[in-house]
């Protein structure tokens, strides 16, 4: 098997970070997104939505979207558990994996779309998507901070997977897209400082 | 416990319908959201984005998110299984999951938002947002027409969590928000209807 990546994007780099927490060696294959590789027909065959991640399996089978990648490994290699052991945290970390996704990366996205001078070539944009998807981020920023309130982890007492997650897409998000959280959100620069400080952020 | 839900909006009916499909009987409470029940102090206690489904545990925990709130329940009764068994296919499972969420409900949320007469309450409406939400979903369509194709379930060969997801999803797209797939998406149109024909379409 072999995981198609790319060094500086968020998504590639969450399943890294986990594969990291986890133990587990992979084989990576670069895409180079800036050249568009994602975007060729070899390609979209593997993913037709041309995104990375891609895990490719021995037999051909391609899985994308990367917790959906993180999850088959917790399948294969169960130890050390990164999506929870009894039903409460189970739900807990999915519920904080969908924030992360719904509230955080998807407006955050908006603002890279439609606000960004790098992805200007690509499309006619739209100041008030991005304006939309910059008041959209800092919501959350708000509730991000209030949650993490006197909690050194997200969704559990230990590190699971919301922190591979969510570290590549808040820095993701505070330098290439631009909008960094506020000073006034101190657990989230606490929460940040610490898994920055982890050896799986390098990987 | 108690799942606090609303009748008419999609995700409450997402949770409903995999209940219905693991033979679960849950207690419901009602939470108005066109009367902004969902925005009271009391309510944002539970969840502090406000959104419905909510599920109550008898410890006062609570957990958000309508697919989170199914693991819960998977985790709590395991058959049938609806998340997945194998490692391939829980991963198939969770890539579509992912795929109904960020390509096709966040942008068909954009539309629902900033161009539904039904909305225009809310917020400053930028048409152009819309637009680009609108396209967006269309592109997914096609997507998911092409891989429906011979296939009677989108990520295994049984009926999974993913079809309680999209089926409510896209009940509310094509009617509520008013992008409708095309007559030319004829594998997504056979889908709807198989699934609408369940029992559990009624949940």
């Amino acid at each position: 098997m072999k995981i198609y990546d790319y060094g500086i994007a968020p998504n590639p780099r969450r399943v890294r970070i986990f594969l990291h927490e986890k133990g587990i060696e992979a084989e990576y294959e670069k895409i180079d997104i800036r050249k568009r590789e994602g975007r060729t027909e070899a390609f979209l065959e593997k993913n037709p939505l041309g995104g990375i991640p891609v895990l490719e399996l021995d037999d051909g089978t391609c899985i994308s979207e990367s917790v959906a990648i993180c999850r088959y490994f917790e399948a294969l290699h169960p130890e050390p558990n990164l999506f929870g052991a009894a039903p409460g945290e189970i739900a807990e970390i999915d519920m904080w994996l969908r924030r992360i996704e719904m509230y955080l990366m998807s407006p955050a996205g908006l603002v890279w779309i439609h606000g960004n001078e790098l992805t200007a070539h690509l499309l006619e944009q739209n100041p008030g998507t991005a304006e939309f998807g910059r008041a959209r981020t800092y919501y959350f920023y708000d509730i991000l901070n209030k949650a993490l309130e006197g909690k050194e982890f997200l969704a559990s007492d230990r590190y699971s997977i919301v922190e591979s997650v969510a570290l590549p897409t808040l820095d993701f998000i505070t330098t290439l897209v631009g909008v960094p959280y506020k000073a006034e959100h101190t657990n989230i620069k606490t929460w940040h400082e610490m898994m920055s400080a982890r050896e799986s952020a390098n990987a």
